[in-house]
């Protein structure tokens, strides 16, 4: 009966689905050119462990406009690879990176912005997701990313993979200068407490595989133990381009995911959290295929 | 506006805060001894991987009495110490261990159970919680587990540190040779579809931080990557004793998370998801603390 009725509901918000048992690999793979979102090449930034481990991570310039432009500006002066390590691992919660010595200078003039933990008014180009969230906001898309709103404001939810601006005890928001991605189960009670700026696109299990912090809150005790950034810059011409799911293939893929119709599954969700639904990320040279 | 009703709503739910401000791990350091509850020694299985990585497992039998029967069976038999390796680690999903080879003997008679993926009626002594579920269910706790229901039938989500049974496609179940446990954000659309066996206790980092297989599902390409299991055990009398959270500090601890009144946050979320929420557990030898 809740299925049913769920299914109900979803035919109402979602009048397109022509196949009910397409899935949703089946729906990226049929997506149209026009409901694939070229990520803008300057919102990248290429971040290297080592020799060769790289981690890409869009940042998201509406939504945290003063924390992105420091953080581009520390990128371009190479301040993250000079200064910076992986400090902290948190067990399902974050991996954060920043100058341990906090004694590193920032360049001229760069504080911490006031703006950064939500945006007026309800998201651009919205599209809304018929599924109840348990932080009590509507959830959906925006140009490519997963928004949280409540009409009033909207902002980036703390998802799996999604990049954060470390601060301290408030007023202060952070400047940008230590950052963390979140691994695990999404601690979505930071959101609209922290300015959140973007997404890891490739490479996140090179942090989320990273040994574990010994010392409160997963900082590593010894060292030893933190792990050198070799890179953290704009992406350059040898960087990948990327395309984002958007439009009616984006809404139809996340509904597909609530309501899973292959042959594995006996009982449809019938519903999804947002933090399971983040929007697929292919590589532009994927396109021509 | 939106915060002041939920604390609201939340007031009349849980009556009894007495201070507002009350951080989470406050009431668990004031939580009486009859608000702890001892986790049967039957319960617990030891795995270890290596001379000295040790992870100890919670099972659940009145959530899946068969399947944990076969377990403890295997593990009484020694079996996944002779035969499992942890054979995939898909990032942000699932650590995968069972027999690569699919040829070793199982014990006699050992099959399938048909139960598993959900039991009947309400949870037991359920604790329910005011927070609306992406998935549809009613969310809370039952005995020290996480629960989800929507009344006729109730079950274990899927949340990160959850313990699941690998099966084929229906109606196949799965023995209990090969299991899973969660790392990253709790996928629940497998809920109900996959028996979900246990939790575990201590030592998820020893799964979660493991490399990522690069084959399809996160499965590990070459057999020499596949991590060698040195024991799968039921507990021993060297085996730590535990307690997890239940009763009235269980449901204030999870009101409290869902609204921080500690100095670093700003806007409480009045919401918490339940795989956020999973029951604090902690050493038995604590208790005389």
């Amino acid at each position: 009966m809740r299925l049913i009725s769920c299914l109900a509901a979803l035919s109402l918000a979602v009048p397109a689905l022509a196949q009910p048992s397409v899935s949703p690999s089946d729906i990226i793979a049929a997506a149209p050119a026009s409901d694939w979102r070229d990520i803008p090449v300057g919102e990248l930034i290429v971040m290297r462990l080592g020799d060769d481990r790289e981690i890409v991570i869009q940042l998201a310039p509406a939504m945290a406009p003063g924390h992105v432009a420091n953080i581009l500006r520390l990128a371009e002066a190479g301040w993250f690879a000079a200064h910076a390590q992986i400090v902290r691992v948190q067990e399902n919660y974050v991996v954060q990176w920043g100058d341990p010595s906090e004694k590193a200078a920032l360049p001229t003039g760069m504080v911490a912005p006031a703006d950064g933990y939500d945006r007026p008014g309800p998201p651009p180009a919205f599209q809304a997701l018929p599924f109840p969230d348990a932080y009590g906001a509507t959830v959906g898309f925006s140009n490519g990313w997963p928004v949280a709103t409540h009409g009033r404001a909207h902002w980036l939810p703390h998802c799996p993979a999604m990049v954060g601006v470390g601060r301290n005890m408030p007023p202060d928001t952070g400047t940008g200068a230590e950052l963390y991605a979140v691994i695990g189960h999404g601690p979505r009670h930071l959101d609209r407490n922290i300015a959140v700026v973007g997404r890891v696109l490739e490479g996140i299990e090179h942090l989320s595989a990273l040994p574990r912090g010994g010392g409160a809150l997963g900082f590593y005790e010894n060292p030893d133990q933190r792990v050198t950034i070799t890179a953290f810059q704009p992406a350059s011409t040898e960087t990948p381009r990327y395309a984002v799911l958007q439009g009616p293939s984006l809404t139809r893929w996340a509904n597909a995911r609530a309501n899973r119709g292959d042959a594995f599954f006996i009982r449809p969700a019938g519903g999804a959290d947002i933090c399971n639904l983040m929007p697929p990320v292919r590589r532009a040279d994927q396109k021509k295929k």
